[in-house]
């Protein structure tokens, strides 16, 4: 619908129209290989979510990730048809209409849902049934199990009989336990982060004694996120990580202090913005506000300007203050870090890709909007 | 791209797939029409930033809007590609490549820009001189003036010079003064509201006077929003007035104490949610988290439930206290009052538009993510 793109293949980096989402390649493909060194025997299923772009994906799992975790049963679909045909969604998937959905998709890729309660497995279950197939391919289920995140998951208690439930069905079939904790991703120091692990990690072991005594075996233990990770695979519990932000990075995960086995992840993604004002002494005013960067997480930041901060987002504006007092020109182009990832990518259509200050590609984020 | 749409026409309100974005056709041409019987004789431009579809552009023009304003050029020309003839970009248009752009939309429709600086004006001008055409229709340029928002604007006494600089350039028209001022939309009490609103009718009124002593009449004082538009006009500066949000309405214009004289207007926008999962005591988690709600200027509200309190969003998920502790179901919808309607819109392609409980019509957020 919209009437041009921000970039096009081959444009300078200054010929690219703003406020821009852009990628540089080099530090993305760093990140990509610095998480494969870092886990390694462990399955890498890198979270989706937060690039929804098909083409990542793709170079994701050329790199030797198992599939990608989306968050949404609508995203999946997106992927599913760009051919990526092993994918987990890390939610409940609730009501006769998504079940459905769900039950048809299992049967184009390998799809696996999480599950805490037992409504949300016969709903599966039912949709199952209904496929017209005489032999419908399964659907892997996972039971989230409530690790500290406060959020959704079956209390360790109630897991046994939800596993129960599912192998009940034959058309689920139980795959594993879902153990993550997303505040834990953002907690500033490696000692918080530790202890939030080693509470996944003893929650998850506990439960996966109750099934071992049930005469169950648990085919996957998979959470963990970019703030996580490699203390989650220095734990031992996880056959399984997820991270999601480590490709692109934000002001936010910046923020974390690195434990000595995290690696340094390069950031890689941007919000190139202009100075469309400057009548006030003292700050300016640039064209990326908070529809072209989120500020959930906080405001972005100026890359590599320490001269220069952005101190206040409008819809549309930037306020953006010179502490020296030298403000930059009218027309200027400035590279920001977004406070959030996830939901700044949301935000675009397209992402442009960046090597040696050229736009090198443009990678559609055809997922963006997919919140259903 | 998306797979599948929340929600079709004739579909009950209970089978709409959440979350999803509806709109209250009821309220919504109340609130129309409330802000027409508002006004008195003013002319009213509203702003399309807040909705970003041209259906319901139509729909303000049918009932005697002027035209509408835009925030960005991209916004101004999907509106313009849907037959929406006079937008006012109420921006600073900056580059060369942005000002070709404009120039050209300018002959196809009424456009005007706003300026605070000879440059954005020397580049607009010269933009103008490089069209094809041997005679160009003219852009309209509003000089916008710092009212007190310290953000973009021409301070008072800079406004002469470039209103001298316009009218040098005969492809440019001198079309008004911009005085705007957004942070007073939200301030919470008439008292202080009514202070910015004379602050700025007491610039406006200085820079009119500064204009006329060099013998130039000011053909429009445009500004206000959906906080302070009804005192705009009784204060009798103002010759147009540009609210947005005032057809929505969200759960911070709701905290504004109204003025004797503001209209009442109905909440019309909502989100609509459903439970995903409800293994805690006292909260469940619903799937609307701040990619489908915005949260910049707070947090959700449950309408007409003041027993849930929405009390944390993450991406995908919000969490919703049951302050009884009595939690609702899983699969139960709830309708949320965004925290801030228009970064909440540029989330949906669709507005669901609901009539005695069933889908209406979906109308296209055809300038979605137009941020250029």
């Amino acid at each position: 619908m919209l009437p041009w793109k921000a970039g096009r293949i081959g444009d300078h980096i200054r010929d690219v129209q703003t406020p821009a989402l852009v990628l540089e390649r080099g530090h993305f493909e760093r990140n990509m290989d610095r998480l494969m060194q870092s886990v390694g025997a462990l399955r890498v299923r890198p979270h989706a979510k937060s690039h929804k772009c098909p083409e990542i994906a793709r170079q994701q799992i050329a790199r030797g990730a198992v599939g990608i975790c989306c968050q949404k049963l609508s995203e999946a679909a997106v992927f599913a048809a760009e051919g990526i045909e092993n994918i987990l969604v890390t939610n409940q998937v609730v009501g006769a209409q998504k079940c459905q959905t769900a039950a048809q998709l299992a049967q184009r890729i390998q799809l696996g849902v999480l599950v805490d309660d037992r409504l949300q497995i016969e709903q599966l279950a039912h949709a199952m049934k209904q496929l017209p197939a005489p032999n419908p391919r399964c659907m892997d289920i996972y039971v989230e199990v409530e690790v500290g995140g406060a959020r959704c998951g079956a209390m360790p208690g109630a897991v046994l009989a939800l596993v129960t439930l599912i192998r009940h069905h034959p058309t689920l079939r139980f795959a594993g336990l879902h153990c993550y904790n997303g505040a834990a991703q953002h907690k500033r120091t490696p000692s918080e982060r530790q202890s939030a692990v080693d509470q996944v990690a003893f929650i998850a072991e506990q439960t996966i004694g109750l099934l071992k005594r049930a005469g169950i075996e648990v085919p996957c233990i998979t959470g963990g996120g970019t703030g996580t990770f490699a203390m989650d695979c220095a734990r031992g519990v996880m056959t399984e990580v997820q991270p999601g932000s480590y490709i692109f990075m934000d002001a936010d995960y910046r923020r974390n202090e690195l434990w000595l086995k995290d690696p340094v992840f390069d950031q890689a993604l941007f919000v190139l913005t202009s100075v469309i004002s400057r009548s006030h002494e003292g700050f300016v005013v640039v064209d990326a506000g908070l529809k072209a960067s989120s500020v959930d997480s906080g405001l972005p930041e100026v890359w590599r300007n320490p001269d220069l901060l952005y101190k206040q987002a409008s819809d549309e504006h930037g306020v953006v203050q010179a502490r020296s007092g030298q403000s930059p020109r009218l027309g200027a182009t400035l590279k920001l870090i977004p406070g959030h990832c996830d939901p700044t990518v949301n935000l675009y259509d397209d992402l442009l890709v960046i090597d040696k200050d050229h736009v090198v590609d443009v990678w559609p984020i055809a997922a963006r909007g997919a919140c259903l």
